[in-house]
C-alpha cells in the first residue's frame, strides 16, 4: 500500500490487492484480490470493489502523449479537468473492470464484469453499466440509467435521466469515417427505452419516453415518445401517457 | 490455500492461483495464475483453468441482497437450490472467465476467454462457451451446445442439445422493457442452428433443426426444419432431411 | 523471473509481472502487474503491456490437442510455423489483453482492454485492434488498419492496408454452419470502411476504397469504391475520387 492513503475503517484488501499514494478510500469498503486503486481516486463508503479491477487508469493523453478526440468541439464539453476517479458511495464494482482517471461517478453504480469506463465520464447516481459495457470517454449520463452488457457507448454522448439500453447497441460518432473529423455523438432524452442491438448513428437525437425496437439502425432523430424500429428505423406509433407512465413507475423503486 | 480443501493427486497451481475452505479439486488438475476457487467450488479430473480466473463467484443476491429476476415465475424452474459450482470432467476454463455458484456444468466444457456464467445456469456435457459470451444467469443448454463469441443469452432461456449459436446473437427476455415484468427468455430447440449477429426476442420458440440467418431479428416462432433470415425474420424454405442430416452427423463427432 | 531471458535496459516490472525462460524482452520496456509474458515471446523496445495480460498464450493445438481448423485448405495460408509472439516495437498493449503463441505484430500496435489475438495472425504496422475485439486465428492485416471495439474477426481472413472496421462488426466464415466444412472468411481490400454492428458473410470480398453502411448484413462481393447498405447490402451509389482522396489523407498523418 502507498503511504500517502487516506483510509476509512474497516476495509478490507483481499490477496494481491493494492492502493497507490495519493486515494482516498472510505469506510466498509472491500478491495478485491489483483486489483489496483491508483493515484487520484477516491472510493466512497461502503463500496465492494471485485478481482482484477483497474481504478485510475491512465488516460490516452497520459499513456500515449496523445488524443485526437480533444481536437473535436463538441467533445470539449465533457472534459472533467482534474485527473481524478470518484466512485460513489456504495457502488459495487464487478470483477474484471477498468475505469479511467477524469471519470465522476455517483452513489450505487452496480457494473458487470469487464466493463470499461473511460476518461472524462460523468455518471450520476443509481445507474447500472452491465458487463462488458464500453463508455469510451467524454459521456454524461444522469441518474437511474441502464447500460446494459455489451453496450459500446462512443463518445459525445449524453444519455439522460431514467434511460434503458439493452445490451449489444452501439453508438457512433462519425459520420463518413474521415479521421479527425470533428465527433458528434448521439443524445438520448429522458426515459428513452433501446432495445437489444440497436446501432443509433451519429448526430442523432432521441426524444424523451421514446422507445426503439430491437436490432434497429436509426438514423435520424425520433420524436418524444414515438415507437421507432426497424433498418432504417421509422416511426411506426406513439405510446400514450398510460403507457409511459408504466415505463416511469418501475424505475421510481429502483435504487 | 484454505485449509479444507479435498485435493486431488497431481494437481498443479501457478503463481497467485488460491483456493478457498470448502472446495474439492479432483486428478490432474491445473489452475492458471491469478485465479481464484471460491468456496462451494469443485472441480473435477482433468480439468485446466486459466489465468485470472474466478470460480464460485458470489450470486448477485449474496452480493446485493437482492435480486428481482426470482420475482419472475419463468425463472424460478431454473434455480439450482445449493451454493456450488461443479466444474464437470475434462474442462478447459480459458483465461479471465468468471463462473458464478448455483452452476452445474457437464464434463468437457471449453470455453474462451472472459466467458461469464452466472448463478442458476445448467450446462450438459461437451458444450462450447466462446470468448467473452455471457450466460445471464437462469438458463439451461443440454449436451454438445456451442454458444459462440460475444453472445448474451439472458435469463429464463433454454437451449437443447447440438444447438449452434454464432458469435455476436443476443437473446432478450422482456417484450416492451418494463422492470418488473415477468421475464420471458426465448427456446431453442435441439439442433437448430442461428447464425452471427441475430436477435431472438422474448417468448419466441425456435424449432428442431431450425436454421436462422445471419443478422436476424426474430419477432415470431420458426417451425421446425424452417430456414428464416431477415429483420424481421420471415421462413423462406424448409430443409431436406438430407440437409439435416449433413448437420447432425458434423457434430457426432464432436466430443 | 525465468533463467533464460534477454532482457535491455531501463525494463520495469511491476507487481505479480512475471517473464518466463525463453523470452527477449527489449530496451525501455514496462510489463504491467500480474501479467505474464510467456516462453516463445518477444517484446521489442519502448513497449507498454498493461496490467493482466498474457503474452504467449499457448494455442488450441497446444492446449487440446487438436485443432479441427487446420484442416482447412483456406486457414494453411495463414500459418506462422514458429511458436513465437512478436510484439513490435512502439506497442501498447492494454490490459485484460491476451495473445498467442504464433503471432507476429508490426511496429506501434495500440490495443484497447480486453482483446484477444489468438494463433496465427500477423499484423503490420500501426494497426489499432480496440477493445474486446477478437481476432480469432488465421488472419492477416496489412498496415495502418484499425479493428474497432468488440468486432470478432474469424478465421481466414484477410483485411488490407489503410481498413477501418467500426465497432462490433462480425465476420463470418463458414455458409452453412455445418462443421468440419472448410472455413472460407471474407476479404477486405486496401482502404475499406465499414461502419458499425455490419456482418460480412463467409467468402465475400470488399473492394478497395467501399464504404459499408452501418448494420449492414453484406452477402455478396462488394465493387471498389462503392457506397453500400442494408439488409442485405445492397450497392446505392459510388464515391468520387476525391471523397476517396479524403479517408487516404485523414489517415497519412497516422503513425
Amino acid at each position: 500500500m502507498g503511504k500517502n492513503v487516506e483510509l476509512g475503517s474497516n476495509v478490507y484488501f483481499e490477496d494481491g490487492a493494492y492502493v497507490e499514494d495519493g486515494t482516498k478510500i472510505g469506510d466498509n469498503v472491500r478491495i478485491g484480490p489483483f486489483t489496483q486503486i491508483l493515484w487520484g481516486s477516491s472510493v466512497e463508503d461502503d463500496c465492494i470493489i471485485g478481482s482484477h479491477c483497474i481504478i485510475g487508469h491512465p488516460s490516452k493523453f497520459e499513456l500515449q502523449k496523445t488524443d485526437f478526440s480533444i481536437t473535436s468541439p463538441k467533445v470539449t464539453e465533457f472534459v472533467i479537468k482534474d485527473p481524478i476517479t470518484r466512485v460513489g458511495k456504495g457502488s459495487i464494482i464487478r470483477s474484471d473492470s477498468t475505469i479511467y482517471k477524469h471519470v465522476v461517478i455517483g452513489r450505487k453504480l452496480r457494473t458487470g464484469h469487464g466493463t470499461l469506463i473511460r476518461e472524462h465520464v460523468t455518471l450520476g447516481d443509481n445507474c447500472i453499466v452491465g458487463t462488458q459495457a464500453i463508455l469510451d470517454g467524454y459521456i454524461k449520463v444522469g441518474n437511474k440509467s441502464m447500460i446494459q452488457s455489451q453496450c459500446y457507448i462512443t463518445q459525445s454522448v449524453t444519455i439522460g435521466n431514467g434511460v434503458f439500453i439493452a445490451p449489444g447497441c452501439i453508438f457512433l460518432d462519425n459520420k463518413k469515417i474521415i479521421l479527425g473529423q470533428g465527433l458528434d455523438g448521439p443524445t438520448v432524452e429522458d426515459y428513452v427505452r433501446i432495445s437489444a442491438g440497436t446501432k443509433i448513428l451519429p448526430g442523432v437525437i432521441i426524444g424523451k419516453y421514446a422507445l426503439i425496437g430491437a436490432g434497429s439502425v436509426v438514423t435520424k432523430n425520433v420524436p418524444s415518445k414515438a415507437i421507432a424500429y426497424g433498418v432504417p428505423a421509422e416511426v411506426r406509433a406513439f405510446q400514450s401517457d398510460e403507457d409511459v407512465k408504466k415505463y416511469v413507475d418501475s424505475i421510481k423503486g429502483w435504487q
